[in-house]
């Protein structure tokens, strides 16, 4: 059976609490990684190479772009930012589940890409909802939050790009449904298709499986 | 957020075990219901109508097919047996969720019909335990397990036309799986896709502000 990791992007309007969602599921030990960005942006201090980012040049990064080598990138305050494939390739092809937080445009160019990718929005039940935490956070002026709510009203319209939707109602609520999606995504039929091999090999059962 | 049924098919390879990992689904109060077939045989004693079958003649029966009302039928023994969309519907419908424990080609003609259902290929993890349980009933001449054997070949190469392959290495794995598959398949995008009408209806938020 499927022994790789799953690329999972979670994904969903601003506010939907991402962040926390991910830090809480990175807690299940051995489970999860994260996938470590390239960017252009110079290092802050106490960041370290490969752990925080890979710190790239412009022309480098550039270079990265046209190779291929970028599962997704984006460009934010002049600076780049990129996921690069071939970490994550190698997280999951040693069985780790790579955990993907990019805004929606980006979410839908990795799946396009790499549609063995399970896309996930992380969504609030209402608007409503997103526009309280929103407020709640207190960090963001009211024409910033109608940005963010203006966005939340298209993102959503692109749900028929997504594999699941998953409600945050609570943190502990989200991340048992993202973990149970990550584990029955593993017995589908279309990661297993060298199944018939192993089924019809007589000579007993892999326990590697 | 989706609050129907799932419409399950289990099928595989005749010995998978399909029989007993059905009866312990059934055993979670409330969640699951069979489908009840048509028939054109004659009512043991016992049998209830509706119940245990709808009994029907075969004229009755050939109308039932002319309508389009059966999602799936077959003939055994001279008689035919056939799956009533009406009332896996309206099941459906109350939030049950309906198993179809059918055979291969059957199971893929309703998935042709009804995209919606989940199709799960449940089987044992090699061909030899196959072998190694049909030979256990005791009940099978070395004639028919070979032919079952030979069937089960070509069963596992219709592997792509399922959603999830599901081991029964212990019932009880088994029975755990298929009920995480189908809490998942509740979050997929493509049944909850009037969710963003829901997330938008709250009034007082002003998305075009």
């Amino acid at each position: 059976m499927y022994n790789k990791g799953i690329l999972l992007i979670i994904s969903g309007p601003s506010g939907a609490g991402k962040g926390t969602v991910v830090k809480e599921l990175l807690k299940e030990e051995g489970k999860y990684c994260l996938s470590t960005s390239v960017t252009t942006r110079a290092p802050r201090p106490g960041e370290e190479e490969g752990v925080s980012y890979y710190f790239r040049t412009e022309k480098e990064f550039k270079k990265l772009i046209e190779n291929g080598s970028l599962l997704e990138y984006a460009i934010f305050c002049g600076n780049f930012y990129g996921t690069p494939t071939k970490y994550v390739e190698q997280q999951l092809s040693e069985g780790k589940n790579v955990i993907l937080e990019i805004e929606v445009q980006g979410a839908i160019q990795v799946k396009e890409k790499y549609p063995d990718a399970v896309l996930i929005f992380l969504t609030p039940e209402t608007i409503q909802d997103l526009q309280d935490r929103l407020r709640g956070r207190a960090t963001e002026t009211d024409e910033v939050i109608n940005m963010r709510l203006r966005r939340a009203r298209e993102e959503v319209g692109l749900l028929n790009k997504y594999d699941y939707v998953v409600l945050n109602d609570l943190v502990r609520n989200a991340t048992e449904r993202i973990n149970a999606i990550v584990e029955t995504e593993k017995f589908r039929a279309a990661r297993n298709l060298d199944f018939s091999e192993q089924f019809l090999s007589k000579k007993g059962v892999d326990t590697n499986a």
